[in-house]
């Protein structure tokens, strides 16, 4: 299947691909950056580097954490953090139909 | 500037980013392979195999090249190659354009 992919360039050192949105969407859905990171195949620390530069590129987090107790801290993704998952969603969708006829073509153009 | 780069999955191992349309802008400007990729700063291996990796996902080739003679051989687009640049390029305008409010909110929500 013919699909796009986005990466938005926010500037220098600042860009937004699918693998930082998959990371976002995993810790919503684990509540957690180590589960969310590791459900992804990534090293704590490489899910917590890909956070902090995400929270270092807005004026707000998009994910703050709790320190860990007995059963690991938890983290939480922001308002900020839930609209970068939308919005780039959003870019991807309308994207992909702005797109249709192009990739359509492209696809009959593929050797089977 | 915020931008979108697109990047176009046509199967498994068939992706097509902005590395390889630079890359066939560049042959379609400067008639060579070589020449193309140096002026990428790309080593005319890693230019061939791409181009040559292009050559095979689709049912014709993309550049036809020329063997080299006393003065290197020359590469050219073919239709295809130039219709992939142009597809490519709309795709990407358009999706730019469909992307325009949310990008102007990401834009917006950056740390100065």
């Amino acid at each position: 299947m013919t699909r796009l992919t986005l990466r938005v360039d926010l500037g220098p050192g600042k860009a937004i691909g699918p693998g930082k949105i998959r990371l976002l969407e995993a810790i919503r859905d684990s509540g957690s950056i180590s589960r969310g990171g590791r459900s992804l195949g990534m090293s704590y620390r490489r899910a917590w580097t890909l956070i902090d530069s995400l929270n270092r590129t807005f004026r707000r987090k998009v994910v703050t954490a709790r320190p860990g107790g007995e059963r690991g801290g938890g983290a939480r993704l922001t308002p900020l953090g839930m609209a970068l998952i939308a919005s780039y969603r959003t870019m991807e969708r309308r994207a992909q139909k702005a797109a249709t006829r192009e990739l359509a073509t492209l696809q009959r153009a593929l050797r089977r």
